[in-house]
């Protein structure tokens, strides 16, 4: 029995890991739930799974998180905290020793090389939750670094995917939201529709499998049966299928590396018929190409290009600046950012909050007259 | 540096094994080359290569092919020659030790418990270079066989894809020899057509990969772009894909468990565009039928498909039965057949020669009328 903590419970990732936890077969418990605000499904999720260890993020703030993370029962660290609240509590979890189960990208984007650090140093494992590194890592699956020609991140394209650059401008906020194939929070979801999702991505691709911005190729695929792929370095390229069903990459990152039987919907691929591919296309979608930038200007910039899209993303869920001013904002910060090292938490922080200043700004300066 | 000889040097696959031989990176030699009947190609090989252990099958019949699969210098032996001569030297090879990379199908249709018995017996690793069953070879790296939920054979589904059933009938040789993605041979581009080029692969993989027929399914997937899958036991599907050059499946026999470099063209998933995957339809195409009712009857049953479909596709391919006979001779020879032990080469010989004799009345039998 793999003993978990879950950061994050009341959310979409946490729910489900709880599901996979549910279901057969009975080789998972939970004994640490902790969640940011969500006091009453917090509080049913504990009784239903007979969990002592909680923590309630706006009660006990990262003290608590920590506390569950590091929690000597827990094996298992699954972090589905969404935003920059998990950094720490991902930090003491490794040094704790515990497995790591990440299902959060911003931990990556801002403090990865922190992060695998430390991983590497302690011995610890870090299992991506995301279902396109899982795919990823599966394909990995015994093979050497050496191997691997380039990785090949699959994107939906978001629901704009084949909107002329022209309508861009107008896109509604409903129609953004509304995303073709995974249901997911409001954040993430208008990050798909930008790009800025894969974009995140292709950063933590980068941290987590160690290439550079040069091996990480993104691919539209509107279907999302392929979650992603890699070239290996004769020619030869490996998938991982299966439906949109977080449930599948959580139990893998759980059982890795043994694979247990699961409940979840068998793929049918003749049912679905077919599967597309093509370019994404960068002068539509800037914020991808924004992230390759970030990516490759190093650490201290993708702090920046993550606590800049956080901002504009808030701005346009509030309706106040445009779709198309997203990248806007995210860009002029970029410009105007001068790189730091960022060896320590504590410079993250730093540049994040000069991020988040300077792109409010930005983003007043675009919102919208009414 | 690894020492191949190859069984079959003059065909379209020996061909490509010279090939991956003379490209970069500088990892095999040839020291043993043996051809069914091309004097001048082999001759002409033999000196490019300069290889001094050669033979000719119709001048040294089986003992020239077993003299150069068996030779001390020899580390792996590539099988391509085509039908049952092979038999013989493939089972010599695995008991002077060689690592077994095959090509040839009949092999294992006919002796697959005899040949998987004396390779674990001898402890001798058999490499599929069939596209289909190397991409399973690939994804099954570094997995259990439990982990095994099925595995998914693609298929091009031929010329006749889509060819209504009563159209099948007045199907014209020329067009049966037009194979829409891969240039083969004749009678395997007839058993591209009919569908048993996928029915003898299902008995191969399963022997190769030691499970029932119903863990082993086939998809119609026309682009031979996905080379074939893996279904997991927790739903995940492992898919290899590349574009069709059989060079890929042959460097990963010669190079395995390492990877090297290879020339081989780039797969862009972008520039092809669209995958497709449908059921194979096996009212239109009986052979498919047929292979998994020999499967599911015994080894003997095998061994009778595979020689009924040689005499039928002989008697296509001299236009003398219909395209739909094909499958009536095979259905009408299994039909007639009692099943025997092949416990030895001779049980299987003996079973060979009995199906010849039937099959070849019943073909008799279905001439067309001129």
């Amino acid at each position: 029995m793999k003993r978990l903590a879950i950061l994050g419970s009341t959310g979409s990732i946490g729910q489900s890991a709880l599901d996979v936890v549910r279901a057969p077969p009975d080789k998972l418990s939970v004994v640490g739930l902790a969640a940011g605000s969500h006091a009453d499904r917090l509080r049913e999720q504990a009784a239903a799974f007979g969990v002592a260890i909680t923590a309630l993020g706006s009660e006990t703030g990262t003290e608590g998180l920590v506390a569950v993370a590091t929690h000597p029962d827990v094996d298992i660290v699954i972090c589905a905290s969404s935003g920059t609240a998990a950094l720490e509590a991902v930090l003491a979890a490794i040094d704790a020793g515990k497995t790591l189960a990440l299902a959060n990208k911003e931990v990556l984007v801002m403090a990865g090389a922190l992060v695998t650090a430390a991983a590497r140093a302690r011995g610890v494992a870090i299992l991506p939750v995301d279902s396109e590194h899982n795919a990823i890592h599966q394909c990995l699956h015994g093979r050497r670094r050496d191997e691997i020609r380039r990785i090949i991140l699959t994107a939906s394209g978001g629901p704009f995917r084949q909107m002329p650059a022209s309508a861009l401008a107008d896109v509604k906020l409903e129609d953004a939201l509304r995303h073709p194939t995974w249901r997911m929070g409001r954040k993430i979801t208008i990050d798909s529709a930008t790009l800025m999702n894969k974009g995140l991505e292709v950063i933590e691709a980068h941290w987590l499998f160690d290439l550079p911005a040069s091996q990480i190729d993104v691919v539209i695929h509107p279907q999302s049966i392929v979650h992603s792929m890699v070239e290996l370095r004769d020619g030869s390229v490996m998938a991982q299928l299966g439906g949109p069903d977080m449930k599948l990459p959580i139990q893998y990152a759980c059982s890795y590396p043994d694979r247990w039987e699961s409940p979840v919907a068998r793929l049918d691929l003749t049912a679905i018929g077919r599967l597309d591919f093509h370019e994404p296309d960068l002068n539509r979608f800037p914020c991808l190409r924004l992230a390759y930038r970030a990516l490759e200007a190093g650490p201290s910039h993708a702090v920046v290009l993550n606590a800049a899209n956080e901002v504009a993303v808030a701005s346009y869920l509030e309706e106040k600046i445009s779709f198309l001013s997203i990248p806007r904002v995210i860009e002029e910060t970029l410009d105007a950012f001068a790189p730091v090292p960022v060896t320590n938490l504590e410079a993250v922080r730093e540049v994040d909050r000069w991020t988040r200043r300077y792109s409010q700004n930005v983003a007043r300066g675009l919102e919208l007259k009414v």
